[in-house]
């Protein structure tokens, strides 16, 4: 028997492919008997480590990925309406999702979908708070608490330390995904992490 | 009825995952009617293009991909040795690849199939004119006429055309692959080029 471990799940709300991994992850963990941990961190950050910059915008790459984007939502059926200030900064994002996190981590992950669908499945801008307070309570939270959640040092620092813990186990792009201390960068690798899953490993 | 056109198989020579992609982009291809165009570049080139360095030395990317290179032989069981001084200057056995194809393309692409598994397969340097000569030779080529026709200058001119249309087509990377002006970028979406093929896009 291999281990029932958690999956973990790295993303960024302001990526396409971690939009389209929160689509699949609990389905093919489920499938395994697994569940996956939802760990939203800031690729800004990792990316001042690494030297990469954002694909949209990018020589030759970013044309590609926009392309990518699309064909990739296509062929899974899922919808792709990014919205216009794509790339985006996620902070008060990942701090709604950690703050909802402390008192139901199933909660926050019902606003982590609802996130990313707002924003790539319906171009919604989810930089703002107004809009993010309104997509916490359609998941339960009470708004005055979640708002004020956001600004909570605590939660400051939670999201900055799971950064860290990315940083420091080697996470340099979103979708990431540990399947035990296996790491697999990218959507498209969701099929090795289901193989993976399956054989426990080659 | 769909197109019946060759793929074109964009790759640079010291590229592992074009090494992992050499061994079955012909099969797939084969698989669904169609021929392949195989086509060697100087990413180097394209990265003064693009700003991109390779992958071996970038901080977190590089060692996710060392480690990927192996387990990406290892779970198609290819073979999996670099060369030391990887990653190296592919000019020479990309010349001796087009002045083998302007008489015989399919003696070019025994000679880059003979090429990769010298230098991924076994570690072998062939930066070496020497072991570029011995590896024509055993494809089949005069070894002094293979040798002169590394340094003629119409072959030259031809690898640079080559890689001037790979940018301008948008190669950014190796392997890069296109079905009809399908791009797909990397050795992990040749299932996804084997579906596009199969299917006729989606």
């Amino acid at each position: 028997m291999g281990s029932s471990a958690p999956l973990d799940f790295y993303f960024d709300f302001s990526s396409p492919y971690g939009y389209l991994a929160s689509h699949r992850i609990d389905e093919i963990a489920a499938r395994h008997g697994r569940t996956v941990n939802w760990r939203p961190f800031l690729l800004g950050v990792v990316f001042r480590e690494t030297g990469q910059t954002p694909l949209k915008g990018q020589k030759m790459r970013g044309p590609y990925h926009e392309h990518d984007f699309e064909r990739s939502a296509r062929r899974l059926n899922i919808p792709f309406n990014p919205p216009p200030n794509f790339p985006f900064p996620a902070q008060a994002a990942s701090r709604g999702f950690y703050w909802l996190a402390d008192a139901d981590p199933g909660r926050a992950v019902a606003f982590a979908k609802a996130v990313y669908r707002a924003s790539f499945g319906e171009g919604q801008n989810v930089t703002d708070i107004d809009r993010l307070v309104d997509i916490a309570q359609s998941v339960g939270a009470d708004p005055a608490a979640f708002r004020a959640g956001l600004a909570d040092p605590a939660i400051k620092e939670w999201l900055k330390t799971e950064t860290d813990d990315a940083i420091a186990r080697g996470v340099f792009g979103s979708p990431f995904v540990f399947v035990d201390d296996e790491p697999f960068w990218g959507h498209d690798r969701l099929e090795q992490v289901e193989e993976w899953l399956k054989c426990g490993g080659w």
